[in-house]
């Protein structure tokens, strides 16, 4: 397989799919976004870094920070962590409440955002700031120590952010979450804010498609077990309510972030980041999709 | 890998865990397995068939039918199948009403009973007695002319059934039922009836590790694109409210019934059939779900 | 006040409304009813009774009759009726299945179809033919031996009785139905298809407006207490998920039809019988509504 | 009737009732009272006043206060308050947040938390300090200046007013608050942390019996059209989700209190007022609700 012309002849067959998706609009930031913009990466266990499109243009990672987030906890945490939150499909929007309040405040798994708040608190209680703790270890496994936080998307989201206040209180009120609510709500939304390129998100994932032993810092970050599980978790939750879909069409573990990023692992062998800031009706990237199901597709590469 | 002295040891192992499952009660002929039965098998595509424990005991596939019955009709009626079943994870139990009332009568996934309903009543009009279709194919596929329908667990299914009939006739309210409730109701009783061990099921199972073509019957059953399509559907939604548990487990397609016996594929490599009639809380065989559990952590081998 | 005169005056005031309702479309009897129409009748306990329009027109009672089945099954099977169906108001379309299985097929009143399924299927038990039983009972309270089934429209029922169909498997499959589903739903459909005119109706209401006691064929139809009970279910529950907005603008229990029928009762006073079969979003008479709340405001009678 | 005597017996024949309530354990200024405690009061429109028990020991009146607070919010703010809260029985727990969801954050009625949220939000915007107008207006009304907030109380429950935190926020977020979440909140709580005892409760809702006009403070507290809407929605959603249960044993407008007081209304007669703290399953009195059921038995005297 020679990954660049592949890449290179899916980024070109994207761009019809630019103009169908619309850019995350509940916050000024990601409102602003180009829906044309295009890029695609792809890491490999062997070293190899292929790209295409903008890839060094950062982008608001958003969701895909969830991924990071429960890696990076599960591994200092523990088993414990699944006392706390589920490891199921919802079935749901990724920000209701209905299901929290059937299940009496445990999320149905670390991908929808009640199920984040649950990671984040945890995380607080492991790492005290916990969202630096993350920053940390993205900049170790992307590389690149010039990746930050977006403080005004930060702070935007924490504005507009409600919802997330409702699903966090609902919570404490179930004692489910242990720390106050207002840090809780503040490292999370600095943790979403991160701005990372697709170069960067794809190498930073590589420990995931590598058992937990990442290439890149040669730091085992899970044992081989969590990684399989992690990646199971992103392949059942990790799209939001399109899950289906995505093991469907792609066929690979992906993690979705409003900002339009998607991070997908083919396990043993790469990590493959794209990033296009249209979205489709159930908040995935469009032309992302389509990138990555074009990729498989031609490839004959998935885990099925 | 020695895949047989792999699975005799499983075999022991899981010994422990045949108690603590309870067959399923609802109706008597299910009721009265024992527990302490266990069998397994492992067909691999280059022609190896291994078995361990009651694999010449034949029992009742259940909703693993629902597999076979999504890939015979996929072939048939084409993509044209989705605009009547959805292909996202449920997050509710298996037959309820509720997500269905929400979505209008279009079930969330083929796996759920009420998505095998609306399966089975494309069947019905694409081959007419759609049962008797299944058996044959399930005669070709395991390579065993003497596999049929037990017509006394059929009848009891039937007198019992009344929550499918709701199902049924809910669906048939909405419009998404095209012919009658009662022959589809007999239709899908008899096809969840089949008697196969765990031997025929691997072997009938094969095609789908092998991106659609048969090696026992050497029929292309799908196409590459529908069987990693299958295997996505049962990876994400195949047992039941555990489809996390299993892939986080794991990490392979499956699919579960009732009658204890699990299918599992490993693309590219084999298939798997366990039967172990004790349930668990879920409705999954409890000794089915630890053995292959054991089987892709020793082995090393899980789509993850 | 002069019941007469401001009957009529309400017909004339009604006339705008008349033309902003549609008739039930789900059947071709009700469907070609035109929304033009409008009648209204008041029976007074000393034995007035005044109407205005077309009040000799019979038309099809449709749910008012789960009153009338109400208070007859009631009385004959007493207290234990309460332990199959609730008397909360259900906050949900009164056709649908989710809240019975949330609630484990007990539904929430006796005037959702859930409910009034129930209370046929222990009025077929306390009367065997239920339906006969019925119109007997109608037959005597309205003092008219003509009124009687329409069994175009009960078949018409039967034949997209589907939905009803669903909720009584899904009740029987909770063990809340105790004979067969098939003649519940045609003692259930011949109930509904009962033809009457509001004269007719607002005296046989009388016995609900009287404490229980029939002022037209002196018997006691419910105890006080009983009585008391089924105008505050009416109240609470008579008019599908309007019971609210009944409750504050007309002030008095009511029954509501899909054929464009409401019955209501001052309590000690009088019955009132109203109808246009034009129907509001919520299935109520749009007219009708009109007509009880401006009898109410203008007379300054309700039970508020 | 001779009230005081009816009361007086009704006093004796709850007692073997008191002890099968459980008083609100959330807050411990709740949870330490005794459930022995019981007091009853009836004031006329003409200006009797009859009272037993322990009717000059105050209590905290709790959710009661949203009765009076809808009542001088609406008529502050006329009709236009129903376009941010409904007027229908939820068929929810008071403070669930599913049906909040599914209603995109309009709350389905005053007296469900959300919906008292919505009103004290309007007040805030009507009156500045709605806590204070409120005292105000149940000073003027009971006739007695010294009823007052309890501050302990009221810091009580902000303390676990995580749940009402959610609520507030969620509906925030669908733009249904228009101020901030914490002094809504704040408000919220202290509001009902007013005491008042069961004589003070009983003449400051008699306003209520008199079609809106005072017959304490002589003023127009509401047109009568308004005060028929109140009564109205007392009856359909005035006791959590007992309401049915009351219209049919009660069969008057109640509104209810996790402090153990009910205020019930007999229109054009009188109010009742009662307490004692044990409460049934539902959340209401159970003593409480012994005795009105006793006092329309008895009396002869409802609605209905």
């Amino acid at each position: 397989m020679d990954i660049q012309n592949l890449i290179n002849s899916i980024a070109h067959d994207v761009e019809p799919y630019l103009a169908q998706g619309r850019p995350a609009d509940y916050i000024p930031a990601l409102a602003m976004e180009s829906p044309q913009q295009f890029a695609m990466a792809v890491a490999t266990l062997d070293g190899g870094l292929y790209a295409t499109g903008l890839a060094d243009k950062r982008f608001s990672i958003q969701s895909i920070s969830k991924a990071f987030m429960l890696a990076h906890t599960l591994q200092r945490h523990g088993e414990a962590l699944w006392q706390r939150v589920g490891k199921e499909p919802s079935g749901n929007p990724f920000n209701s409440l209905v299901q929290l309040e059937y299940e009496h405040g445990i999320p149905r798994n670390p991908f929808i955002n009640a199920g984040a708040l649950v990671v984040t608190d945890i995380a607080i209680s492991e790492f005290g700031d916990s969202s630096s703790a993350l920053r940390d270890f993205l900049r170790e496994e992307s590389g690149e120590p010039a990746i930050d936080f977006d403080y005004v998307i930060a702070a935007s989201e924490a504005e507009h952010g409600h919802r997330n206040a409702a699903l966090g209180h609902f919570m404490k009120s179930c004692n489910n979450i242990t720390g106050g609510v207002e840090p809780l709500l503040a490292h999370y939304f600095r943790a979403c804010s991160m701005r990372m390129n697709v170069r960067e998100l794809a190498r930073a994932g590589l420990f995931l498609a590598n058992h937990g032993v990442s290439p890149v810092s040669g730091q085992q970050r899970l044992s081989r077990s969590q990684a399989k599980q992690v990646n199971a978790i992103m392949l059942t939750c990790g799209t939001y309510d399109a899950a289906g879909e995505f093991a469907y069409r792609v066929g690979l573990p992906c993690k979705s972030g409003v900002g339009g990023g998607i991070l997908a692992v083919l396990p043993g062998k790469m990590s493959i980041a794209v990033w296009s800031p249209g979205l489709d009706a159930r908040g995935n990237s469009l032309a992302g999709l389509e990138a990555l199901d074009r990729f498989t597709t031609r490839s004959g590469e998935s885990v099925f």
